[in-house]
């Protein structure tokens, strides 16, 4: 696998990433397949959706703090239990199809990683298969 | 890969492509392998839950409306964010098992095509690893 | 594929399946590829997150609730809507790199099958490619 090394500089961040996965997977010269990314860690995820305009990432934080805010009691006494429902709430991988060497991706559609408990150094896994 | 074309016809919506994606896979004459869904939509996403009975998809599009209502004030300036952040929770690609040339799944599971900023005309695209 | 047979014992529950999943790759004596893990239910889910404290899981499972209550109005009859709705918010299936005959995962991951309509006896299905 490739793995690629991401910092990261806010608390809670969405930051694009297409560039630095295609960059990656064109210098496997592989052809035709799936590619497979994924975060290992427990308060990052990774989601498609648009780049072009990064309030679609603000607005998805925006909800994810609704859904999980900071100010609840959670169990887990770490102060970053929303970080992690945030994760399995978004999922810890893509997976992209590759065609004649290329990732192929809908017009608006960006591969965005998504920091929940930062600043952090982050890793991100790749595979093609 | 396959691409299929879908034509929704209202602004939320689920629409059970069980059928579709089964007959698509099996014009392939593949016999094993896994079956990869994607959606190259922003706005749309792709999910496995009961198609038996269509309220489930009613249900889970009610929850989501509660999690990011219309009437929010978004970052995002074109009026669909919430049809964004839809798309994120829920995921733009599902993975299915191929076993002796069919697709395997669960007594009770369809495959639900999301729309969540209708009426459109879709693409969905399927590759077999 | 291979097939697992887990039993739940709660209404909802998260249950750490990693080393029940690593157990079952091992004896396949595959060095190298991508293992596919899939739910074929459609009121239980998979995700990957710290399996370290179990309350991460509590506080997950706490906040799905608050998402999809139990005691809210749902079309479908069956009194379990909110189990089918946290599925597909939590998605039915995950995907791990397997490298030198190893699932590689990050140092605090592990794998969750969420129960959300238990007790019940539930499967899991397993596919290396």
């Amino acid at each position: 696998m490739i793995k690629l090394n991401i910092k990261t500089t806010s608390k809670v961040e969405i930051i694009d990433i297409t560039n630095v996965i295609k960059d990656a997977v064109s210098k496997l010269n592989k052809n035709d397949g799936i590619v497979f990314v994924y975060v290992p860690h427990t308060t990052a995820a990774i989601t498609i959706n648009e780049s072009y305009d990064p309030k679609v990432g603000n607005d998805i934080l925006d909800i994810l703090d609704r859904i999980a805010p900071n100010n609840l009691k959670y169990k887990h006494i770490e102060a970053n239990a929303q970080a992690h429902i945030k994760a399995s709430l978004i999922g810890s991988s893509i997976m992209l199809i590759l065609e004649n060497g290329e990732i192929k991706m809908g017009k608006w559609q960006g591969i965005l990683f998504c920091e929940f408990d930062g600043p952090r150094n982050r890793e991100i896994w790749i595979k093609v298969i």
